[in-house]
């Protein structure tokens, strides 16, 4: 079990997870984190993290399929497993086994990943007849994207932690491109792997992002970083995460060295007014979505359209629930307990880029913001 | 376009989907490259580096909707854009958009993805009753994994320059290590980040394994690297990539260092034995599969098994077609021109874990081996 997890915290998850279970009639789950299926409830709900399979049964036992038996051991807090060469690694021979093991009788309902392919449902559907195979985008998925997004009290501590090393690192890149020390896109990218690591993170939580102001433009420049000077005339984007105890920070910082076109400048201000304006509109009960429609409309009103979201969840993946886009459809309500970016960008192919972003707490007195990250100025 | 590309290489690509499609009789067909749904086929056939779908019509036409028309102005060869906001980040609306486009006739067959999950199967045939939509396993996506898995000649010019690279980055970290300069794991990784960017890499193809003796028992150590001491007593595993104009090569080395028990020892000399022993089985025209099963058989009678695949396809994926698994099922035969890894491994909680991985060619003379990593002794 993670030493980084207090004692019981997945058994609660499971828990959550049993008596939805119960509660829908459904007697067994199946949940895959596999190259190209990759879903991190497996970690969530275990502690393994990754190629894996997990199955919940009714009766409330928890059974892994891992790929690597020996780091499930000392990994995932389950109440059995098999070997997936024991499967022939094969997914579909994974869940009767397992259905076996768990004593899941025939004919019950079993519910395989939402991702599942329509010619892999084929064959489950095929294979196993005497199951009723369940693959739909609402139940268990849905309840378990929702129980992600709001951070129970472990996780809120690892984001915490999370945090303060990320402000830890903002301020050292500052420093260090300040004083010229960090001169290159790769300088600063590979000394924010080399400082994760040595602060005890897994890494970083995503490919950092850095981009000079020859770069910028882009919304993900890639590659994402190169030999290419950072931090010289014009507007440089910082956009990273660390990733402690499986879960990642993200934030993105915008060095905008002098001289400045007048343009530059404008977009600096818009940017820093959209974000103070999303972090008054982010509160509990809200409508996700508000703060994205606020945002696209006050920057429609300067004659800018922002390319991307406004901001997402994040947790043991980079872009979890709630989305907080504007777009209709976007149905998530802000609640107490979900962690968020609020990260508002403006993109030109002759000014470069510039956007902010920060990771905030929902709380009962609103957006707490748990990052430090800023507009620089050179 | 990509410039390191010779001019028409991609839609010399796009003429023979052209030519399948025409034969098949398939109207449409539509690529999918976005989080959670990669396949690295858009850049092969556009040499579009992600975050984009990208459409081929019967009538020769190419299509691609990418999330920033800024980096696909630079980097596609296509007929043809339109910007994925325009369609609402929608795949369902931007194929509408563009069989509309396209002048693809009400009633034609159209190709989605194979791994186009059954929730969204259901919604494609709702919403384009008009069209006769087509999700299957084999079709155009065997027809492009076969064909990215024989390497054209563009493709065999960038694998013997990232060789040549990965050996040269082979070479400095042997040097390194012996001499102290890399002491940790984290230090090996980092060194191998730094130098792919220097030398014009688009960075590493895939996380750096580098595992200690206390962590190399695992198949992929888990976190990939940390900050623990790398190369010291026992054995070291170091799995690697660089990435060069899209294309990752992908070497694993093992570094033992003194003093090694006997069954250490024996875990060495089986592996090279059994790494001397595939390289003379894979051959033009065999399957790929026996290779594997010889070396299971080889380290069978030793009471040893390979808990993985003895090698797989390495191309724009870190795993490509063909797969060079043992296993019943796998029919895969070696033709010319494919870039496989050869990599027999034997793991052990206590002693520790020993791998050996090359890149080969498939020639008229047999494997071509185009790498350079080995043991190396401490």
């Amino acid at each position: 079990m993670s030493m980084l997890s207090p004692p019981g915290v997945y058994q609660k998850r499971q828990e959550k997870i049993y008596e939805w279970m119960f509660q829908e009639g459904i007697s067994l789950i199946m949940i895959e984190d596999f190259e190209g299926r990759r879903n991190q409830a497996v970690r969530w709900l275990s502690g393994q993290p990754g190629d894996a399979l997990l199955f919940l049964s009714m009766n409330k036992c928890s059974l892994l399929v891992p790929w690597d038996i020996n780091k499930a051991v000392r990994c995932a807090d389950v109440d059995t497993y098999i070997p997936y060469e024991e499967v022939d690694r094969n997914p579909i021979k994974a869940l009767r086994s397992a259905a076996k093991e768990l004593g899941v009788p025939n004919g019950s309902r079993v519910e395989i990943p939402a991702t599942t392919s329509y010619p892999h449902f084929l064959r489950y559907v095929e294979e196993l007849s005497d199951f009723d195979i369940i693959c739909h985008e609402g139940g268990v998925w849905a309840e378990l994207e929702k129980s992600r997004a709001i951070k129970d009290e472990a996780e809120i501590k690892i984001y915490r932690k999370v945090s303060a090393m990320t402000d830890e690192i903002i301020n050292l890149v500052e420093k260090n491109v300040r004083s010229g020390k960090l001169k290159t896109e790769a300088d600063v990218a590979l000394f924010i792997e080399h400082k994760s690591r040595s602060m005890g993170c897994e890494g970083t939580g995503f490919p950092t992002i850095a981009a000079g102001p020859e770069r910028s433009f882009g919304i993900h420049a890639f590659p994402s970083y190169t030999g290419e000077r950072f931090g010289g005339s014009g507007l440089s984007i910082l956009d990273f995460g660390l990733k402690y105890a499986g879960y990642t920070s993200d934030v993105t910082l915008t060095f905008a060295a002098e001289p400045l076109s007048k343009d530059q400048e404008k977009m600096i201000s818009l940017v820093e007014k959209a974000y103070k304006l999303a972090l008054a509109e982010v509160k509990n009960g809200e409508p996700a979505r508000n703060a994205g429609i606020a945002v696209d409309a006050f920057l429609g009103r300067h004659k800018k359209t922002m390319p991307h979201a406004l901001g997402h969840g994040i947790g043991l993946e980079a872009h979890e629930a709630p989305s907080l886009r504007s777009r209709a459809g976007n149905d998530w309500i802000l609640e107490l307990g979900m962690i968020i970016t609020i990260e508002p960008g403006i993109y030109d192919p002759v000014h470069g880029g510039c956007r902010l972003e920060n990771d905030v707490l929902i709380t009962e007195n609103g957006a707490e913001v748990l990052t430090n990250s800023r507009i620089v100025r050179l």
